[in-house]
C-alpha cells in the first residue's frame, strides 16, 4: 500500500511557499504571478495528460496526471484551500449515494 | 484529519466498474465510449476548474477540482493504472530533491 | 480560391441569433446559457482539435478546427465582438513587424 | 469592410515557414518541435481566451482569439492543411441546412 500521506506533505509544502520570497522557488513564483498564470498551468497539464493518453504511454500518463494534480493543489492553496477540501468532497459524494451514482446525477 | 483513504475506495470502485455492463453506471458508460470521451471530460472539468477559479467561488472550485481528479482517476483506470501510481510518482519527486525543486527543474 | 466571405455570413447569422428565442436554435440556446457554457464549448472543441491532431486524421482535424472557430465566433458575438475584430488584429500584427516576428516577441 | 484576405496572407506565410530553418522564426521553431508542442499552444490559447472572456476584457478577448486562430492555422499547416479547408467546411455546412441548424444536429 502506497503511503497516501504524501498528498498532505505536498499540501504542507505548498502552504509554506505562500509566505516565501517569489524568487525562492517555482511554486512561490507561480503564486506571485497570480490566478491566470496558475490556471494556464492547469490547462497545459490537462492538455499534456490528454496527449499522453492518446499516445497510450503509461509512464507519461502517470507523469502528466501527477503534474496536473500538483498544479490543482497549487490552485487550491492559492485560494486558501487544500487537498483536504477535495477529499471531504469525495467523502460527501460517497455518503450521498456512492461515488458513481453521484456522477450520473450531475452529468 | 480527513480520511485520505477515500481515494483508494474511489479507485476500487472505478476498477470494479471496468467489468460492469456499460449501461449500469455513468463510469461504465464512459469506459465503453473510450479514450476520446474520457479525455474530453478531463478537458471539460479542467475548463470548469479554471472558470471557478476566475470567479473566486471557493465551493465551486472544490467541486470542480474533485470532478477533475475523479475523471483523471477514470482515465488512469482506463489505462490499467491507479491513484497509487500517481502517489508513487509524488513520492519519487519528494525523494529526488523535494517536490518544489523538482518542478523548477522540469518547467 | 475559396469564398472567404463565408466567415462574414456566419458572423451575420450569429449576430441575428442574439435577438432570437433561446429555444429557436442551438446558437440561441447557447447565448441564453451564458459565458460559462460558451467557454466550456470552446474548451471542448479545443480538446477535440488536439485529439484529432494526435490521430493525424485530416478530415477530423478540419471538422474540429471549424467547430472551434465557430464557437469562438459565438464567444465573440456574445461579447458584442465579431470576426472583423479578429481580422483587424491580424492586420495590425502584419503591419507592426510581420505576423511571425510579432509572435516571437510575445511568446 | 475588413480585408478578409489577411487570412490567406497569414496562411501563405505559415506555409513558407515549413521549409525554413527552425531557428529562423517562432513558427519555424514550433514546427520543428512537432505535434505535441503545437497542440499545447492551442490548449494554452484556448485557456487564455476563456480567462479573457471571464474578465469581460474586450481587447484581451480579441487578442487571445487571434492567438488561438493563429495557432490553429499553424496546426493546419503542420498537417498540410490550410484555412481554405476550414472555409470550405463552413461553406459545406451552410449548404446542408444552414450553419446553425447544422450544429444543433451534431451537438
Amino acid at each position: 500500500m502506497i503511503d497516501i500521506e504524501v498528498l498532505h506533505r505536498v499540501a504542507n509544502t505548498l502552504a509554506e511557499r505562500k509566505a516565501a520570497d517569489p524568487d525562492s522557488s517555482y511554486v512561490s513564483s507561480l503564486y506571485a504571478k497570480g490566478t491566470d498564470a496558475i490556471c494556464k498551468k492547469v490547462a497545459e497539464e490537462s492538455a499534456e495528460t490528454i496527449m499522453a493518453s492518446k499516445d497510450g504511454d503509461l509512464l507519461h500518463i502517470v507523469w502528466e496526471v501527477t503534474d496536473l494534480w500538483f498544479h490543482t493543489m497549487i490552485l487550491l492553496a492559492h485560494h486558501g484551500l487544500t487537498v483536504d477540501d477535495v477529499l471531504a468532497e469525495f467523502r460527501r459524494r460517497e455518503g450521498v449515494s456512492g461515488i458513481d451514482e453521484k456522477r450520473s446525477r450531475s452529468e
